[in-house]
């Protein structure tokens, strides 16, 4: 079984081939310039070590393994265009280095790309691969959404908001490793298996994402601290705090909040003040926890080598301690 | 073989179905609002023509045919944020009626819908329908980006914005045609000779489309007339114009176009003065006839029963005739 670095040094050189990139170029630079400045790799590393699980030549789910890499860059050009995002990895989003119809256009080139990539499988996963695929393409869409309905609303219970990040983020990792599974011709129980896997390990990671942006450190993470914060978006910290709080610190929130002139980092400060005084960083390190629990337990129930399975684990071990 | 109303009416009654629909129902309401305006379902029923070309079970292919009106549907709602439209066929513009955010992401989640709806056939036809449907919706956005750079440029060539309108517009009609022809299990030979049909068809009507918006009736037409002139959106009669103008015509049309704070009627009135002048509205339908002719030979030469190649001549008249 190969190595994580050697899974994502294949990533990477399958990357810079740039087969993907067609005329004119410019339709394609920006896809480029999303893709060239590295990111985890996380879904096309999960594709491949799922595929890893049962043959060895890797080399042939390198394509739909860079197809989900690709999807999901095209996912955050558009949400960058949506939620007026600046920066993204630590550099300009598309949007503000271009402009937003080239953010547009370019996404949805990069969308069908993603399912030319996606598709290179053998004729008889086909018709279950592009199913699923769909489904998932189309859970991020909804789950975007209610991102965007939630906004506004500030009674967003803990169960939405679990369900909303499963729709937008953790689904699609899911679905990274039941495709890599699926066209190594896993079968059926455990395409579904290391889908609830992945669907856990989504969560985790979608919550690690909301605690670092309060409590990251901006050289490491890529994105300003407290960006979450001064756009009013609702996290994990955000919907635990308005469940916790009692009427004063309600107030307080609700305060802020309604200020859109503040001051960001009076704000960053005010509002992490509160998270901490109601212990809502400790909460969500627990939260995280107890999704990591859980998809251990799948993956224990999973029928494949002891060694495998330890490679598995030690992603995770990567991700909890990740500071970006 | 079945008539060009019945086929509508088949159109009709699936759309209306609206199985195609998820929660939240506020994702797919602005994909409800395209699709429930009508327009003139040509995509569909020119899958469902070249389907019923070679087999009479059409209702098999209904699925496919509004996938491709769907995905059509969806370029629509991009191009209009994209080119900032207020009107399409006489209704507000989703990013209008709604805004961006919900134009961008419910168009998102339609390209994803149409996928799921195109893959209905026998698997013995996926790849080659999948294959076929991801080059021609690349082609779109490739014609998108085109159209959108030479709207700086004012040396755009007759060729280029051919091959511009090609890939933006022709292309889905031809894949229309052909993905209908494919999963009827017709030849590969007949499937191309109703690709390369669909492209002349598209052209013309295209060309059409330019030469409405300058010399339709607004009422009929459903949309601002000159609302291409007011834009400084290249077209087939600003592109021949620039062609055939001497150096006083010339200046005169640069000068328009440099005014874009100039009173829109005063303009649309000037530039039209020009086309007429220089005969580029007899240029132009007469490239249609062209288009059009080029299309009744390659249809000719297709090896099925002339009483279907009559029902397709029935549509490209009713296309000359149209004036919307």
């Amino acid at each position: 079984m190969y190595t994580i670095d050697e899974l994502r040094g294949m990533v990477k050189s399958e990357l810079e081939k740039q087969e993907y990139v067609g005329e004119p170029r410019s339709l394609y630079e920006p896809i480029i310039y999303m893709l060239a400045d590295g990111g985890k790799r996380l879904r096309p590393l999960l594709t491949l070590l799922a595929y890893n699980l049962y043959r060895d030549d890797v080399e042939k789910a390198l394509k739909p393994a860079i197809g989900i890499e690709i999807f999901h860059n095209y996912t955050l050009l558009h949400d960058d265009v949506m939620d007026d995002a600046s920066l993204r990895r630590g550099r300009p989003t598309v949007h503000k280095k271009w402009n937003s119809n080239v953010a547009i256009l370019s996404g949805d080139a990069a969308a069908i790309t993603a399912y030319k990539y996606i598709e290179h499988c053998e004729d008889r996963y086909l018709r279950r691969g592009i199913d699923g695929f769909n489904q998932v393409a189309l859970d991020v869409c909804r789950g975007q959404q209610y991102d965007m309905e939630f906004e506004t609303r500030d009674d967003v219970t803990e169960e939405e908001y679990l369900r909303m990040i499963y729709l937008k983020t953790s689904v699609l990792i899911a679905g990274s490793l039941r495709h890599g599974a699926l066209i190594a011709g896993a079968s059926e129980e455990d395409c579904e298996a290391l889908f609830n896997f992945g669907g856990l390990l989504g969560q985790a990671f979608q919550l690690q994402d909301d605690y670092l942006d309060v409590y990251g450190n901006v050289e490491v993470f890529g994105k300003n601290i407290g960006g979450d914060i001064t756009t009013n978006k609702k996290t994990y910290l955000l919907v635990k705090a308005f469940e916790l709080a009692d009427e004063p610190t309600r107030r307080e929130l609700t305060g802020w909040l309604g200020r859109r002139d503040a001051d960001p980092a009076e704000k960053i400060e005010a509002i992490t003040r509160v998270y901490s005084r109601l212990g809502v960083d400790l909460l969500t390190r627990r939260e995280i926890d107890a999704f990591l629990r859980r998809g251990h337990v799948v993956l224990d129930e999973l029928r494949v080598k002891q060694e495998f399975k330890d490679i598995f684990k030690e992603i995770i071990r990567e991700l909890i301690g990740r500071e970006k």
